[in-house]
C-alpha cells in the first residue's frame, strides 16, 4: 500500500501546482518579490498614512455546473476573482493579493491549468497578485469531472478612504454600472428554469441567436479599475453597492444611512434578455427576479450631484438609475 | 419557481453566516476595528520599518471524512487554521488575518456553527483574526452530511525577518517540535489502511486503549505562539521546516542551502503509536511512511548551536533531532 494506491496522485498534484504557479507569477505586481520561491508583498506601504487591510472571500457557486457541462474551464476563474475583488473595491479598498482554492477528486493538470488561466486573467483585470493558493485532491468528495473553486482577496486602503455609506446625503445620485450578464449569482434558479426547457448548445432567438451555454458562462465584470480610476482622481463617492445575491434593493438599503432611502428608477437601464428569458420561462415574479439576479447592474455608485457628469463621461456602461430621498 | 425551490435556502445560509460572524468577532485582535460591520485591520503597522505581507492557503483534506463518520465537527476548524498559520510562521511571518471557506450542499446552521467554533478556536490559538470568509451552499456538489473546508491566512513580517534558510550553516542544529498526532496529512492512506481493519469506535490496544476515531481526529498542533515567542526575544532561527505532505526529508531539503544537508537522527524522537499502527497494518515501507506522515514532528527549527539550550528550555515538546552537515 502507498499514497498513490490510496487514491492520491502526488505527481499530478505537483504538476498542477507548478503550472498554476507559473501562471500566478505573471500576475505579480511590481511590489511583489520572491525570497527563494516565497512571494511577499511589500515595498509601497510607506506612502500610506494609516494603512488598513480588508478581506473578501467568495466562491463561484453553481455557475461551475455550466462550465462542467460545456467543458469550458478557462472563464470561471474570472468569475472567482470578480466576486472577491468587486467586494473589496465597493469599500474603497484596492485588491492587491488573491488566493485561489481549487478542490477536485482527481486532479487533471490540463483542466487545472485552464482554471488557473481564468484566475490569472481575472487577476490581471483587477491588477491583483496571486501569491499562493491551494489545489487539493480530495478523492471521493466530488463527482467525476467536477470541482469547487473559491478564493480570497486582500485589499489595502487609507483608513479615511474606507467607503461605508455614512456620507450619503439626500439628493445623491445613483449611478449604475452595467453587468456583463448573469455574473455569478442565482445559478441554481437559472439552471433549474432554463435547462428544463433548453439545451446549453441551443441557439436562442431571445438572446440574439447566441448559444445558451455561451451566454450563461459570460464572466462576471470586474469593476476594480473603473472605480479605482475615480478614487485616484479624488472623485467623491459616498457609497457603493455590489449587486450580488439579495439584489439591488437589499444591497442599496444596506448602505443607506438612517432616514434615507434609495429610490431606483427600474426602467432606466437595459435589463439583459437572459433575465427576461428566465422570468418568462420560470413564471417568476418580478420581486423574486430582482432579489436573485443583478438584472443588468453589477454595481451602483452613490455620488453627489456634482460628480455625475464626470463619472458618466469617464466610466463606460454607466447610467443614472435613481436618487437618494428622505424616507 | 423561486430561489428556495431551486434548492438554495437563503435563510439557513444567512443564519449560518450570522453565527459564524458572531464567533469570528471574538477572534478580533486589538488592531481590528469595524466600520458599519466591515472589519478592517490597521492601527499597528507604523511600527514596521518595511512591512511585508505573506499568504498561506490550505484545506483540511480527507481528514474531514473522519469528522463526517464520527459526527464531530468542532475540531477540523483547528486543523484548518493550523495548516495555513504554521506555513506562515515557518517563514517568520505573524499570522493576523484568517479567512475560512465552507462549502456544502445543504447548510445545517448547527453543523456550520460547530465547524466555525473550531475555526475560531484555532484562530485564538494562533492569535489570528477572522475578518471574513464564505459559507457556500452548493446543491448537488457534496454528498449528504459532507462538506469541504479550506482557508487562507495573511501574515506580516519585517522584510529582513523573512526566514528562508539562506543563513543555515554547517553545524547548525535541528530541533524537532512534537506533533500532536497525524495532523492533516496522509489521511487518504491512513483511512485506507486503518478503516479496512478497525472501526472508528474501536478501542485500540496499541493506542493505549484510545478509540481510533478519537486519535485520528486530534487537531493539528499550532506552532505560532511558540515560534513567535522565540522570534520576539530575538532568538536566531536560520530555517524552519513545516512537516506536511512530502515529509521530513523533503521539507528539510527544500530549505537547505547548496552544499549542505540535514542529517536527521531518526531514532531521536518518539514516533507516535498511530504511525506504527498504520505502517504495520498497511505493510508500508519506512520511506513511504516518512514521505507521507509527520511521524511525530510537526515542525523542525534549524538553529545555531548557541541557541539550542535556550530553545529546549523555553519551548515544550522540543528535542534535538539532527544537525546540518556538508554534503
Amino acid at each position: 500500500m502507498d499514497y498513490k494506491k490510496a487514491g492520491v496522485n502526488r505527481k499530478k498534484g505537483d504538476e498542477a501546482s507548478f503550472r498554476a504557479y507559473t501562471l500566478a507569477k505573471k500576475t505579480y505586481r511590481k511590489e511583489v518579490q520572491e525570497a527563494e520561491g516565497i512571494p511577499y508583498f511589500g515595498a509601497s506601504f510607506k506612502d500610506y498614512k494609516h494603512l488598513c487591510l480588508l478581506a473578501g472571500s467568495d466562491g463561484v457557486g453553481t455557475k461551475l455546473k455550466i462550465a462542467f457541462m460545456m467543458g469550458i474551464h478557462n472563464t470561471v476563474g474570472i468569475d472567482l476573482v470578480a466576486m472577491s475583488v468587486n467586494d473589496l473595491i465597493r469599500r474603497g479598498a484596492e485588491p492587491i493579493i488573491f488566493l485561489p482554492y481549487l478542490a477536485t477528486s482527481k486532479i487533471v493538470p490540463e483542466v487545472a491549468e485552464e482554471i488557473a488561466k481564468g484566475v490569472a486573467e481575472g487577476c490581471r483585470m483587477a491588477d491583483c497578485s496571486i501569491m499562493g493558493g491551494e489545489t487539493a485532491e480530495l478523492p471521493d468528495f466530488y463527482k467525476k469531472g467536477e470541482y469547487d473553486l473559491a478564493g480570497s482577496a486582500i485589499g489595502v486602503v487609507e483608513k479615511d478612504g474606507i467607503i461605508i455609506g455614512k456620507n450619503i446625503r439626500k439628493g445623491d445620485v445613483l449611478i449604475g454600472l452595467a453587468s456583463s450578464g448573469l455574473h455569478s449569482n442565482g445559478f441554481s434558479l437559472a439552471r433549474r428554469v432554463l435547462l428544463t426547457k433548453y439545451k446549453l448548445e441551443e441557439k436562442i432567438d431571445e438572446l440574439g441567436g447566441k448559444r445558451l451555454g455561451e451566454e450563461m458562462l459570460i464572466p462576471t465584470k470586474i469593476y476594480v479599475k473603473s472605480v479605482l480610476k475615480l478614487l485616484k482622481t479624488e472623485v467623491e463617492i459616498h457609497g457603493i453597492a455590489h449587486i450580488t445575491g439579495g439584489g439591488i434593493i437589499e444591497k442599496l438599503s444596506k448602505i443607506m444611512p438612517k432616514g434615507l432611502v434609495a429610490k431606483v428608477k427600474f426602467d432606466s437601464w437595459k435589463v439583459w434578455p437572459i433575465f427576461n428569458l428566465i422570468q418568462k420561462n420560470g413564471g417568476i415574479d418580478k420581486e423574486e427576479m430582482y432579489r436573485t439576479f443583478n438584472m443588468g447592474l453589477g454595481m451602483i455608485l452613490v455620488v453627489p450631484k456634482k460628480e455625475v457628469t464626470g463619472i458618466l463621461e469617464t466610466v463606460e456602461g454607466t447610467k443614472i438609475v435613481g436618487e437618494v430621498k428622505a424616507e
